[in-house]
């Protein structure tokens, strides 16, 4: 199996190389990722600017190919410039910091296992839902069972999976939820600030404590000690509401 | 009615200039944008900088508030840090190049829309499908309708609608269609170059000519000569999968 690896925490960061590592049990590893940290850019492109790459070495050896781009660049950088032959699979992570609820909408990570989808590849999103003392071996031992899982069973065209784990040790996490996403979202404000020159400016800041009635979502099953898996898509059309907006008087 | 407008193609691009013009028969306009170009940035939002704001003059008169940021960036700041009354309409665009099929992941346009949305405030994107030879007016009347008939009719929660115009004069338009989302996307693909000191380096580049056999696709309707609106949401989950996924080898 062919696998293509990429995040948004940048190429040198700790979750990256626990997946790649790992993944080697189950296929040939290409890891193409951004040079930098490249957190809540969405699903962003990079149209306006040329995209550079370069071999990036870690502990002494070759790892993978940096690129001056966000995550989704380099899952097109890899599928259509680096591999030479295509991946059957993209893994995106180990992300620090949880991907789940309406905010996966920002999360570079979300958005390389994204492109790899919408590219025809079964893909899928890893992150540990921390900040702090991330403990990223229960989630690359996991990501290796979910891919060696992809290898053998289809996934509906354009469906990826989005995979979260809490940082706990592997014998204290309480299993494996298959969820849907949560409805909740960050709750986000700025902060207005003065600079030397007497300038105003504002820091974007927030928290996401936020409560969720829904016993299925991602965030609930993270929260009580549980592995999350969602099936996610990209086909956003409101089904539900097209015959009432027929209704409106549009024409 | 409190309108806040942004975009991506920056704050002193035409498109907003026609929105915000038309929109002051609808109500009170507050323009957020960005200070530059942000195509193709997707929900990015900015944590790891500090926002700056500064007001923006256009033929010789206050025009709006440019903000150092994106699309979602500017939503969250009109709301939270700028506008005195919570607006009850965001509308973002309007967008010179149309944003249809699984290509609205990379729009900023659309983004703006989403975070109104996320916020609880009836949203819409309004995108004009060309590169060439813009004639703004006719979307800027559709979507002062569209303004008007929303101040009067809900929108479910999460749910915002989008929006785009074929590049027509208003006469021979031949009508507006209700749609959903086409599930094709762009063929792209990388130029590699070299330098002048002897370093490669790759253009994303690409086409958007795909075959869609959705008659209902938003796609369909704007090579037809017809208006489309999408209404879009937010929850990705694929529902349809859980129950197969719930059968996998994952514990």
């Amino acid at each position: 199996m062919e696998i293509l690896i990429t995040n948004d925490d940048g190429i040198y960061a700790e979750g990256i190389y626990a997946l790649a590592v790992a993944l080697k049990k189950a296929g040939n590893v290409t890891v193409v990722a951004p040079d930098t940290q490249r957190s809540a850019v969405g699903h962003a492109i990079t149209i306006t600017d040329p995209l550079r790459v370069t071999e990036a070495r870690r502990n002494g050896k070759f790892f993978g190919y940096a690129a001056s781009g966000t995550p989704a660049d380099c899952v097109k950088l890899g599928i259509k410039a680096i591999m030479k032959k295509r991946p059957d699979l993209v893994v995106s992570g180990i992300n620090l910091g949880g991907n789940q609820a309406y905010n996966i909408l920002y999360s570079g990570t979300v958005s390389g296992a994204t492109e790899g989808a919408l590219l025809g590849i079964p893909s899928m999103a890893v992150s540990l839902d921390t900040f702090k003392n991330p403990d990223f071996g229960p989630s690359a031992e996991f990501a290796v069972k979910v891919a060696r899982q992809m290898a053998r069973r289809p996934l509906p065209k354009g469906t990826l999976l989005n995979v979260n784990l809490p940082n706990l040790p592997a014998k204290k996490i309480k299993g494996v939820r298959v969820t849907n996403q949560s409805r909740t979202c960050f709750n986000d404000w700025f902060e207005k600030r003065t600079d030397p020159h007497g300038n105003t400016y504002y820091w974007m800041t927030g928290d996401y404590e936020p409560k969720d009635a829904d016993k299925a979502s991602d965030l609930n099953a993270l929260r009580a000690g549980y592995v999350s898996v969602t099936p996610i898509q990209f086909d956003l059309t409101d089904y539900k509401f097209l015959s009432e907006l027929e209704g409106w008087d549009l024409h």
